[in-house]
């Protein structure tokens, strides 16, 4: 038996694994940060036998919530991923148990979304004619800020759209494909006919050195960089103060930024109630968004979600909080769940990798819609 | 130099094709009919050579303005198609000049959709669980009249679509595609959330025969389908006869009829208004139905159409009037163009199967945001 | 219960299909002619029934040994093709059982080769800078009989490759399109060795009129063609009679015509030994063509196969007998099974379209290996 | 403009980058060794821009002759590879252009084969019943040792092919990804054929940490792999020191060890000749693989090579030599170029991934057919 996660997003610890029927197993904290939920491994092993893992520092992970109805995602080809069922125990470990049927299996906390397949999407998007392809500063391990601007700058409205600022929410990124996908595909009358009055900067991966190293939530300097958004700095939180930078140049009509929810088994959006300037305006465009998504996405929802902010109580050094009082615009986070849409369940899949990007395919709906008043 | 069209939906005359510069065609009668205006052949001939092409009986055919800013469908490979330019001429011919790139190509009125496609996609659907397909009857030349059932007959909404009465509207067979694809994915929350209500009664090609033998509109016994709502007959027009049977056994909450239309540039529906029963719920479903297509689908739109009918003169010999009247249901006509959507024109292709597959989709989304009120 | 053969080289009489245990069937002559074999057929009935099945003409088929040992070809989606036991009953009936997993399924004698798929390997085909496509006359239905040529006419050496002669052979034309794709596949160092020495001339399907008809050998005129060539006529078999044509004008160094066989479970080739002008040269090439065809596919065997010819008492009007003679070069017949490979059996598919695809990219080691001496 | 490098198999070094027509880089040193010639690097800049790079070091490269006639590789989306040419200046330096037709671009020595494709090979090869997957230990710095082994080890004999130890040999692994997907395919039966007689021993990369780190010829410890197999060590070359023993435990009968040559522009063998225990037998078994190999894929020749051993004078640090000796059977080294094969050049592609993978395919023929004669 061998337990490794020496690759991309790799994220474990093993205690103990001697024993298949007892595997001890514990995730490892964040770079530079307590933070800690994130992992990923594989196992190689013997096809017809039976394994237990159990990871034993789930109670002090950063969400014990998230172990509560947990369903751990796990494939063999690394492409297709399905869910095994978890116990969270009373000793508040989680718990699992497969019977392997090929020799070999990745576990994950959710459908992992690789730096190779990144570089591949950026790749592939910039060899339309409608995409350009912008690196706006380094991140703190060295690597490229890949920016897309689709369409024509000259267009009005500018509208933003940033993922995974928390790495180990890499439904954030699948997410961020569908949205960017639909939106190049000219056969398309709404990308078509959004293309006409903006033009989109997007930014997949806030995080790939966070992605690589497997974390949950911070970048290589242990920085959470949703709440860096106020002050940030080229040393600490370089993803951050080079987007927003940008941001500042070219203005923002409209913002999204995509995550994932430990927690809640729910599709939701996390608006700018609490901001200083929050007026009626964006309250309205808020609401608008809501009810047309929730009409061309049924997996959207608006009866579950988080507190609402007090009025003038929002964290500024939240992105969709700065960039809301920063442009007076529509400003959102959009939240997935790493367990399941409990509204409309799917006992073998959960929420996942396809049911992400369509949910980005549909983002485009409320845009275009609204588009006439987004500033 | 070689023409010919003896393959599934070939129709086409060599009048004279000696001189490459100088090809006479004409378009053939529909069969025992005198409707025409489909065509599609295959040259084969010399890579590099130019060609030109008249088709001289244009001024005979069913839709003279059809001619009037038409671009004609070419592919080399039989999977891309593309536009050629057409001149109609003052002595009402078409013409039309390519240069081959290779040894043969086909040329079509709209990108056909073969009965072995049609066949293709039958087989398919029916191999996942959520779908059933049944045969309901034979057409006039024997062949299967195929219906997809989808979602469980015990629903309470039943929804029929039905496309291609009319054979040489194929973009119409390509619509009902991706309709029937998107509601098979069962990773689509809309999809899943309107079979949860509704069962979806599909016929993907209402004329098969018609289709094969290369007509316009008539099907193998020279019956317009879409004209035999109200006295079909086993033996002229089992393709309704039949259809209309199961309708009255399973009840219809609402139609699409799906069409394309030789002269109009432009995505539209006909609704029931000249219904003698016609009444404001039908009007407020008619309405809202249009008002959200065009919200999901900027390629619809609501300014051009068919004149509207007189109140209670409506031809029920019509399918979407004969549905309405006797089920007193949503029941519309779709239209799509054989040219191009003149608000979102693409040069390269015009109107093609994947933006009618696109729109197929999104019909969907005007059906499930009114489920609850179909009837 | 519904079942139908109204479609692309559909084939079979329902005597009685009232009883899903006990449906009776027989196989309809080929057009104008006595053989028959061949059967192609769909059944619509109800996911989780069993069927039984009785082609009650077995003993009158052309090749009762045939039915020895067969297994039915069947497809759900009509993509996939898995085989179904036989038994070939005491009352010389073929007698086979199916339990529906969904509501329709196809069965055929072997998995079918559509008029639609072979349209569509000759237009992509084309669509390469070394391959044109000829329509050097046209079938007895009016067909294009398609030629294609790949590579250069005027390199040497000129190898001609027909298939499907017979028109149930459908592994005829998987085989051939093995061999052309592999063929116009620029990155593969044999085929472009072989096109600095030589062209191909390749007919995929010599009877396209028989293969819509559901025949098993015969044309639409009731030829059996590979008993035509010592004097095709334009009448009653062009198709020989235009290649043959071709032929002369080009000349031949080396020639296969494909084929299946109803009863030997092997796969081996016929050759030239009852020829006239057989002589040293020519056996010592098709010995070596075995031998080379056999080291790298080992399908391919040479123990089994048809008696020999006595010399010079071959059948001229066979075609590989008369282009061996006429040109005095290698001519081979290719056989394959209806049945299986009993040296490499794979009772999941039998001799499958995959496994004829190889064939025929293989078929080019030997030609590649001999083409200094082809003549 | 901004180049990067930080990325799977990355290594570029940026003098000077400021001006778009005179960039000037150096490549980096192997880890903990001297070695150096791989290169991989992304430039964003500017469509329609055109920029020029110079290899200042390129004369202090491993393989000065390897720049001679060489032709960069490079992408746009990642998947389709290119060539650009270049100069190898009279300073000694290696320059070339490139006017961008997007944002950015990918240069490399190779077309890459990342650690992530590696991943995916492993993983959906072993899916499949003919495959297992074993970890045999770890390298350096922590990763798997990736063994597959295809077929059932009870076989009487053992083939063993192992590739990339030198890990900018990148050619090497799609070479391997050929061989085991010929394999693993059981319509192939040829494959099938070998593996009732043989049980195949596959390490498609034997040096995942230089791959990932953009070395030449060294693993993360600095140690040429291929001089490591007399004495290996767990600290400095674990992944031949567990090969090796794996080898040691199952025997040996043939061994393939796959690579690239900077210089030759030729694929080839090189063998065992000058091994203490060399003999007829073995010369014999070299003869016929060459000749077979030949005959199979005429990018495979015997006129160009590296100079032969003398007798007895074999150097046994190296993967083939030791094999042999060890265990007295086939051993051969493989080898592929970098630029191109002078036989069969292909200006657009050079050698390419493509033509490696079908190499790969035709490995197994010489196999096959000698297989009774191995051991």
């Amino acid at each position: 038996m061998n337990i490794n996660s020496q690759f991309d997003s790799g994220n474990i610890e093993v205690i103990n694994a001697t024993d298949p029927s007892n595997i001890s197993l514990a995730i490892k904290n964040d770079s530079n940060s307590e933070f800690k939920q994130w992992f990923h491994f594989k196992l190689t092993g013997q096809a017809g036998q039976d394994y237990q893992f159990e990871i034993i520092n789930a109670k002090e992970c950063s969400y014990v919530d998230g172990w509560k109805g947990y369903q751990v995602v796990a494939s063999y080809d690394g492409e297709h991923w399905f869910r095994v069922p978890t116990e969270f125990t009373e000793q508040q470990t989680l718990l699992f148990k497969h019977q392997l049927a090929y020799s070999s299996i990745q576990f994950a906390y959710f459908a992992p979304y690789s730096y190779q397949r990144h570089q591949a999407l950026v790749q592939s998007a910039q060899c339309t004619d409608s995409c350009q392809h912008q690196v706006i500063g380094h991140t703190v391990d060295g690597r490229d800020i890949d920016l897309l601007i689709i369409g024509d700058e000259a267009k009005a409205k500018k509208i933003w759209i940033i993922a995974r600022q928390h790495p180990g929410e890499s439904m954030a990124e699948w997410c961020a494909e569908g949205l960017l996908e639909r939106l190049l595909n000219e056969d398309d009358a709404l990308s078509r006919s959004l293309l006409n009055e903006a033009v989109f900067y997007i930014v997949p991966n806030m995080n790939v050195d966070g992605s690589i190293r497997g974390n949950l939530r911070s970048n290589a300097a242990g920085a959470n960089l949703n709440r860096e958004w106020l002050e940030p700095s080229v040393e600490k939180s370089p993803e951050v103060y080079f987007v927003r930078q940008k941001m500042l140049e070219t203005g923002v009509d409209a913002f999204i930024d995509i995550h994932g929810d430990e927690g809640l088994p729910y599709i939701f959006v996390a608006a700018s109630e609490g901001n200083p300037s929050y007026n009626e305006r964006i309250a309205a465009l808020e609401n608008d968004f809501r009810t047309i998504l929730k009409a061309v996405n049924p997996d959207f929802q608006t009866e579950y979600g988080y507190p609402l902010d007090e009025p003038g109580q929002a964290n500024l050094t939240v992105a969709s909080n700065w960039v809301g009082e920063t442009f007076d615009c529509l400003s959102l986070t959009l939240e997935m769940p790493f367990k399941d849409n409990a509204n409309l369940p799917n006992d073998e899949t959960g929420w996942s990798p396809e049911r992400s990007y369509l949910l980005g395919e549909t983002l485009l709906n409320p845009l275009y819609q609204l588009i006439e008043k987004l500033r």
